[in-house]
C-alpha cells in the first residue's frame, strides 16, 4: 500500500476535481504486476491504469488502491469497479472508502458481489493525508488550504520598506516549488502579485508542467491568466481545487485566518532576526492569550539547509 | 571526561568569577574514586574536592578535569597544580588549557616538571560548551549572554494590551527555570520587572538555592534587591558574572541585539497565532535584509511538550 500511495502523492495537485489515488498489482508470486495512479485532469483512474498494465496478469492477483473504486457512471470513462471486477482479482485492498455519495461504499459492494474478496483500512493513515485535498473538499465543501510563509525568528515577512528578498534560501526555495507542484492551485494578494508575480510558477526539473492554476485576492480588476477570488469566502465556489496553496502577503494571510480557512500552515524559518518590520499577520481576532491554543499543532519539522521548515495543521474537532 | 564535564555542568550558574569546572580521578582498576565540581562561590575547585574524596587512591590514578588545573597563589586556597603534584597520580587529562594568563599552561607544566603525564584536548568540544560562560567572559571581558524570549509561530511576546500569559507552557517553563539555574545572574527591563518579579527566580525540586542574582537595565532609581545597570555595555563592568541570562521585555532584547552584545537566544516556541501584538524586537540597526545572514547559526533544537525550543548562537570570526 506504501508503494501505492507514494504513486498516488506524486499525482497530488494534478488530478482535480478528483482524487489522486494510487494503485498497485500484484501477482500471486509477489510481482508487482501493475501501477497506476490518477491521470492528469482526473482520467483514466488509477485501477484503469495499473489494470491496462497488468493485462491478465491481473486475474488472481492483489490490488492494492488507495481509494474505494468508483461506482459511478461518468461519460469520461468506465466505472472501477466494473473493471476490477472484469479483471478478476483474488483480492483488492481499499485504504479508504470514498465519501463521495455517487460510490461510498457502492464500489466495495459491486466487488464482492462479484466474489472477489475486499479488505478496507490498510494504510488508512498514510492515505488520509495523500487524499487529505480531496477529502477536505468532499467533507467541508472547500479546497484543502495551506498557507505558506517565509519568515525570520522574530515573525517578519520583509523590512519596512517591503524587501523580503531573500529571508529563506535555496533549499526552502526549492520545497516551495515542491509544494506548488502538489497544488491544485496557488493565491496571492495584489501586492505579492505586483511584486512576484513571474516567479509563482514550478521550477524544479520534470515539474516545470505542473505549475498550478494562479488566482488573485482582490476586489479590483481581473488579470488575464490569474483567476479572481472577492474574498477568501470564494473558496467555496472552487469545486474543482483540491489543495489550495496560499503564498501571501501578510493581508491575504490575515484574511484567511480571520475566517478560519486555514487547514495547515508551512513555516520556511531563516535563521535570522529582522526587528522593526513587517509582521507575518495582522488582526486574526484573537483578544486573549488563552484563545490562541489549542488551534494549532506541530505536524511535522525539518531542516532545509540553514532554514526550518514548521508544518503546522489545524486542530478540528471530528 | 563525559562525567566530568556533567558534574562541572551541574555547577554551572553558582561558581563565578571562577570556572565551573568538573573533576574525576580513576583509579588503575578502573573505578571511579573521586568526584568534584567547583564549589559554589568558586571554592574548593573541583580537583580539590575530588582529591579530597580519593584520599591515597588518587596516587597511581588518571585524573580527569574539564579545565586546566590552577597554578597562580590565592589567599582563597591551594594551587590545585601542587594539590595534584603531592597527590601523584599517574596521569591527568586535561580538556581545556586556562586561557587565564595567571595559569595558561602553568599548571601544565608544574605537573610534567613533577613527572606526572599530561595529555590535553580529550573532550575539549563538550568542555569548551560546558565552560563557555568563563570562557567568552576572559576573552571578551564581559558575560556570555543568552537572550530568552517566549514566541509565537509569527514571532509575538504578547497581545497589543501587554498580554503575555501566556505564550508557552509547563515544559517550556521548567526548561526556563533550569536556565535560570545555569545563569550567574538574569537581566529584565523595567517593564518586565513591574509585571513579572516574583517569577524572576528558580522554582525547581532541589535548585530552589539556585536563583541567580537579579538585574534591572535602566536608567530609573535603584530597586532593593536588585543590581541595576544603565545600558546594555555595562555588562563589561560584570566581573563576577560568567553566564547572564537576559529574559526581556522587547526594548531590553532590542538594545542588547543593537549593540551585538547578545552570545546565544533561547526562542521558546507556542505552536499559537498572535497576529496583532506586540513585536519580539524594534529597530536592531538592520538595513539590508542581506546583512541579516550570517550572524546566527541554529545550534540545538528539542520538543517541550507542544512547544519546542529553538537554540542560536552568534557567528562569530575567530
Amino acid at each position: 500500500m506504501a508503494a501505492a500511495v507514494a504513486l498516488g502523492e506524486a499525482a497530488r495537485g494534478s488530478t482535480a476535481p478528483n482524487p489522486n489515488v494510487g494503485c498497485v498489482i500484484v501477482s500471486p508470486a509477489g510481482d508487482i504486476v501493475g501501477r497506476g495512479a490518477t491521470a492528469p485532469g482526473g482520467r483514466p483512474h488509477a485501477e484503469a491504469v495499473a489494470l491496462a498494465e497488468a493485462g491478465n496478469a491481473a486475474r488472481g492477483s492483489t490490488v492494492y488502491v488507495t481509494l474505494e473504486p468508483c461506482a459511478h457512471a461518468s461519460e469520461r470513462g468506465p466505472r472501477c469497479s466494473d473493471l476490477l471486477a472484469d479483471a478478476r482479482p483474488e483480492r483488492v485492498v481499499v485504504a479508504l472508502k470514498d465519501p463521495d455519495p455517487r460510490t461510498a461504499g457502492k464500489g466495495i459492494e459491486r466487488l464482492r458481489s462479484a466474489g472477489i474478496a475486499v479488505t478496507t483500512g490498510t494504510g488508512r493513515k498514510a492515505a488520509t493525508a495523500s487524499l487529505s485535498g480531496y477529502l477536505t473538499r468532499l467533507r467541508l465543501g472547500r479546497p484543502r488550504i495551506t498557507l505558506k510563509l517565509a519568515l525570520s525568528i522574530d515573525g517578519k515577512i520583509a523590512l519596512p520598506s517591503g524587501e523580503s528578498q531573500w529571508i529563506t534560501g535555496e533549499d526552502a526555495g526549492r520545497h516551495v516549488h515542491l509544494e506548488r507542484a502538489r497544488a491544485d492551485m496557488i493565491l496571492v494578494g495584489r501586492g505579492t502579485y505586483l511584486a512576484d508575480a513571474p516567479r509563482l510558477d514550478v521550477r524544479l526539473p520534470g515539474l516545470e508542467e505542473r505549475s498550478p492554476r494562479r488566482a488573485l485576492l482582490t476586489r479590483g480588476d481581473a488579470v488575464d491568466g490569474w483567476e479572481i477570488l472577492a474574498n477568501p469566502q470564494d473558496v467555496y465556489r472552487l469545486h474543482d481545487v483540491n489543495d489550495l496553496l496560499v503564498e501571501g502577503g501578510s493581508a491575504t494571510a490575515t484574511a484567511f485566518l480571520s475566517e478560519d480557512l486555514v487547514d495547515r500552515i508551512l513555516i520556511y524559518r531563516a535563521p535570522i532576526i529582522v526587528g522593526e518590520g513587517k509582521s507575518s499577520f495582522g488582526y486574526v481576532g484573537l483578544d486573549v492569550i488563552a484563545d490562541a491554543h489549542g488551534r494549532w499543532r506541530p505536524a511535522d519539522e525539518q531542516r532545509l539547509g540553514i532554514d526550518r521548515l514548521e508544518v503546522y495543521e489545524r486542530v478540528r474537532s471530528a
